[in-house]
């Protein structure tokens, strides 16, 4: 047996194990309800995955809603590109840009608080198949917003309705009631090394 | 002085020295140019944040191009959903599967090989301002394509061309090269405590 064609017979028989374990766990998945997922983490990738969800929701014909709780002084591509859609994506940025920008806490808590209830509202809209909370974390590790009065109102939305949330700095709280958590961790950044923000990728 | 307002005084010039030092940064980070983004990692969100990229990018005008060199098999939502803008989005599917779906080496080189082809005259497109090459990770791991000319195609793409990589098991060579790398790490994740694998979600 040539060296290639062992090769490929043993992939071919590693692939075969790996397909069974996969078909296997999927037939064991069984429930289907809305999912509560969390990126988290001080790499780049939290907001934009959340995005990325977005269009593969709209591909889908799923209805989004998005609130954006720090991010908002600038107008950000997202942004741009999905209130093109309006039928489709309820859109609503809130915050008044970071919070080292603002440099006042009483305004950034009333922010935040205005955008809770927008929040609330999608929270609590069937139609809606997804919710972005951009940034939540931000304003809970802050202490705009009262984490247990957020968590109440995201545990009794509507029993199909996925709710994405994003932030470096989830608090343990939050980790523990989600569903799925991704940690997105810095490994090598442009910007660090001297390297302009750039349109289209870091905004 | 209340406990509450000592609280703000204490944010605000914390803030204000958050604010002092990313200006400075700002300021120091001077060129402007392409960059490689590598998302790697065994967590969510890789390939959702380079879409969401692509959703940012449309936001600025900027044309895209995306090659997706192993899922295929099946139509994804953002597929379904970028298609919508062929006048801005070059959209490529070229893998037919996982590859422990197909169980066949030589099909899968000649169909990675297929692939870069497709991504070499995205790299050589000045009018594409960021090429998405998801899972070329994967193609790379497996030997399915070669890295030195791989990096070779991508180092001499136009100035200004960004690109996206993603995929677990990122060579060293990737990282090595590329200008910002995030690893994506899995923390929690539904699907392994039983629960399907969900439109909008999950593909």
């Amino acid at each position: 047996m040539s060296e290639s064609t062992d090769r490929d017979a043993r992939h071919k028989a590693r692939m075969q194990r790996k397909k069974a374990l996969i078909d296997e766990k999927i037939a064991q998945a069984q429930d289907e309800y809305g999912l509560l997922l969390v990126h988290s983490g001080n790499g780049k990738g939290k907001s934009s995955s959340a995005f990325g969800m977005v269009a593969r929701a709209l591909g889908h014909g799923i209805k989004v809603g998005v609130v954006q709780f720090i991010k908002g002084a600038a107008s950000t591509g997202e942004e741009t590109f999905f209130r093109r859609f309006p039928e489709e994506v309820s859109y609503h940025v809130m915050g008044e840009g970071f919070t080292w920008e603002t440099q006042d806490r009483q305004r950034d808590i009333a922010k935040a608080q205005q955008a809770w209830a927008v929040a609330q509202r999608l929270l609590s809209d069937e139609s809606v198949g997804l919710v972005v909370l951009d940034e939540l974390n931000i304003a809970l590790k802050h202490g705009y917003l009262e984490l247990d009065a957020v968590l109440a109102d995201i545990e009794a939305r509507p029993l199909l309705q996925h709710v994405v949330v994003t932030g470096r700095g989830a608090l343990p709280g939050m980790i523990e009631a989600a569903d799925t958590v991704t940690d997105m961790s810095l490994v090598k950044h442009a910007f660090k090394s001297g390297v302009k923000a750039q349109k289209g990728i870091e905004f």
